[in-house]
């Protein structure tokens, strides 16, 4: 069995911080670190919804994920000069959207967007389930924001979400990969979870060979104890 | 407790069918049905590698999916026309690629290439499983293709590979969902397994409210019996 | 003189067969083949117009072709992926619209939309001869969907149209080129025409050596009847 | 039977100039004016040729066409700010394409490539014929300028090529069709010919009514006619 | 000391034309040439704004500039074949807009839009200031063409404006750089001025060595006096 | 005359920061803060350069500009979603990567590649001289990292360069604008300077009325005064 590169046990997490109101106008603004992976969450408030929601008195929350590309270790190329959005980039963006949406009450936001611009500033493993629990804050405090200029119809905020990755690494179940880990793991999943422990969503994937139910159980509950952890650490960082 | 609208038990798969060498020329050809659900699986061979992966030794196997316009209830616009490729396409064609090239041995591959379009000609839920579960028939035939050629460099097949979705519909675990279904389910989880039982990919996502863990593990079992008998089916339609 | 590699005389079609109601839903959707050419034709019908066209009482009918990607002999690259169109695909489009809109009355098509997607899925040379023929049927098949919705306004079909390619291979001039002519052609025409004996497109093009008068009129002579016997099969399938 | 807007007879074609050295550097540039009709046509030399063709000892040639935005009654806007090139464009640089090398002997054009560039200064219909007109002009002027560099390996221009529209307006066949004739037009047809009086292309067209075999003997009469003039004015533009 | 490869003083124009009327129907259409580089600048005039504008009762003035692919010694590729416009292409078009609006009063123009279509026919350095000197005088005629449609809500055109290169070649202030000059500047400085002396833009550019303040002083006096000759050309022009 | 919202004298530049090494991995990482502007500058350095400066024996620097979405009071959609850069950004990119080459020796610099990534993060007027001046002080970090790994051929930093915004507001030049200057300048003038006192750089535009040149000369001493005091800070910053 081999020790992590940072020298944490498997079940342990990152050091993590969640730094509120990190700019100065944004209605929700987090700067969230998971060890050297750092993420700025940006929460845009706006009155209205999009055209195919408009009328309905319900509101809209989506999000956008991208990485600067100097937070990778070899420079990333940009997708707005390449002129098109990569698959990951995709399916990281509605990841979070959804993530985000299994919390919201639409009839209580009102016609309100609440928009959740995720940017990695540097990566290292892990930047996903990051943005999500990062997300999740400046999410909060735009709904505050809404709140404070009376603009929402009741409490669109029914409970709190957070995410973590575990895998599977040298034969070993781990929690919350950074880039060491990630590179070598057999398998790695991406788990979503409310704040009462409930599943927004599981992702998992093997990356060399397939795994039994046994490791699946372990993942999961890995998983479960992580997210529990984050959950604490937003609720921390919201009661600042 | 709810009916299905296609009269299934809860769970019973769809009527699937997998018809092999369904056009003339290609190196594998497979039309698979999952009840209404149609997709054309076409595996084109081909010498080399993409640059990046030059000089290894080593083959490749990726995957393109798409809808045709016409395979909805309400007409698709093309992304061909639109100019870009959707996320939802990217995830999908994603998915199937890593699905596939679980079950691959890149070294016995040698530095071929095999490319599976996957080809939604009717949409009625469940597509991208039914892609899996049938392009891994068309990448069989390829790869005999490819050995009939004498191309290849050992047995680079090391292992078969089925999807199905499972779902929690009006409060009930249900296999292989149809569209009727599918639209109703507060949650819905696509697996895909090797024909000896592993798991290559699991994806569950909380649709309405979020799913605990007892619901988490009767889905899990429902597609272990549904993967189970779409192995068999692929066996058959093989050894036809 | 040669003989055909698949053993046709000069004058004589392939084997053509136009199967209706190929999918389930569709208002239309004909699977037309000539010989190995096989196109998926669909017709979707929808109320309303394109913007430029609102209020004007009149109705709009368009087209678009494709090809699938192992629907050739090498496989084609997705023009999706690519991200824009090409020219030929541009060309057939465009094409197979106005033959469809020389047979239709727009004021009693009243203010309805019916788009024909024509998709290769296997190419054997005259793949937009084919898909106009079988978009035909399946364009008659959704204004009978129309009709019998109570959406016309009277009958928009106010003639058939077939099409039909010629050439002159090793120079002689023959009907109908399968791949194996196509390239062989110095001189490729098609044409395409209505059910009662008239022009809608003549588009021949010297492909080696330039045609003269004579060629010309032997040409457009296979090309009448070619397009009259399509015309009865046309019929015959719209009988059954 | 009507009279046209411009005073001409039937098979009249509206006055024709043919400007060479338009230019001061360009290996050919021909201003080509049909009456309101400005194109500017403009040869590029250079050695070498595409990707695919080298090594072959074979040369190309290749056309590009388009309108400026301000050359149309009303603006058109850019295809470079819209960011892709539209069907007709690219229908009509594929034709202009196709007739100049069917006058060209690439095994004598050695490995250089010649780029035509037409661009519509003005419209006033028939813009594409009068760029061919034109384009062949500019490309005797461009293999001239090679033939003075000693670049190459014997005669590339194997024949003359010019073009003409013709068309049914009102019942009666006209030649030359200028933008008034245009729109009323019931059947368009562009033929391009060679200096000897064979076909290269035949696009014809019903706009409105089908056409039958007399009315297509009527045009292809007056366009023989037509480019035979053509081809005499580009004998005299190149002789001065 | 050297001398300019054409023989002229360093604080001499090229000889410059403003020909108006260039087009039948546009607004207004200038082509202009400063020495061998053409710029064709047409005007067109629409009733109604941008959305963004709309009910403001504000015109609006824009400009687009590109160069045709044979106006370079070598040929540039379309920015419509590349399917994106490159950097050079959106500055130049927006520097040129900006000119043109400084002489603008949008309450008297209206609701009305004037675009300016600037395409460069051939180039020899000074495109850019060619373009918004002639697109001046083409802005003149559209605004003489709205108020002869009795479109205008009084007098939009508040001044004049015109452009003139100059920069340091050899070490020497020149006026009005052509291409020879232009590829051995030092600096190279854009200035566009009204016509009663004062500046509109100032962009100047160290292309090799920085320049200190007593080389910007020399080369705002060329400037100056080059904007001068070029008001009065305008003038003379527009009383033609 | 009015007082500036901030406070500031009309000579005063905000404070300025500038934080080296704010990412663990990059060659040079700076976040330069001027007020409430606060840019990350990322200095990514590779071995070889572009492919038409391939064997040379020269390097190449370049930037790219970006704002994140959520650094505007009002979010602004990223460019990668939209599928193309705007004309601003192409600009902003051009100027800053024309001013770092202005102090790069090539030769010295071999055939390395050092690419600026210069994000806003928060935007409040003065983004693209902030981005300069960060850029910088990142550039030279970048170039101590490859003389460190002994990849130089020389010292290829021959001086420094920095940059600052000027304008007329109300009347007034005032030095370093901020939004609320910006928004109400009449002139607006970017100059970029090098550490020794010459102009790399100098843009200056009318937004309202034009300028003459009392007011040019103002303004240039203005920001020969700003260039100045941020030339002494980045020598401070990179004495730390």
């Amino acid at each position: 069995m081999s020790e992590r590169s940072d020298g944490r046990a498997d079940d342990q997490l990152r050091p993590v911080t969640l730094t509120r109101h990190w700019l100065d106008h944004a209605a929700g603004s987090v700067l969230v670190e998971f060890g050297r992976t750092r993420v700025l969450c940006v929460a845009s408030a706006s009155e209205g919804v999009p055209r195919w929601r408009k009328g309905s008195g319900l509101g809209w929350v989506t999000a956008e994920y991208a990485m600067l590309p100097g937070s990778t270790n070899t420079r990333t190329d940009r997708e707005s000069v390449r002129g098109r959005i990569g698959g990951r980039t995709h399916e990281i963006s509605r990841l979070i959207g959804r993530s985000l949406r299994a919390v919201i009450d639409y009839q209580a936001l009102g016609e309100n967007t609440i928009v959740l611009d995720c940017d990695v500033l540097q990566a290292d493993g892990g930047t996903r389930t990051a943005a999500i629990t990062g997300a999740y804050v400046a999410l909060a405090d735009a709904v505050s924001h809404l709140r404070g200029a009376g603009a929402l119809a009741g409490e669109p905020l029914i409970g709190s979400v957070a995410a973590v990755s575990v895998g599977i690494v040298d034969g070993t179940p781990r929690l919350d990969l950074h880039y060491d880990d990630d590179v070598r793991a057999e398998t790695d999943m991406n788990v979503v979870m409310t704040g009462d422990g409930r599943f927004v969503e599981v992702q998992g994937t093997a990356e060399g060979a397939p795994f039994d139910r046994a490791e699946l159980d372990a993942l999961l509950a890995l998983a479960e104890q992580g997210c529990g952890e984050l959950t604490r650490l937003q609720s921390e960082a919201l009661a600042r």
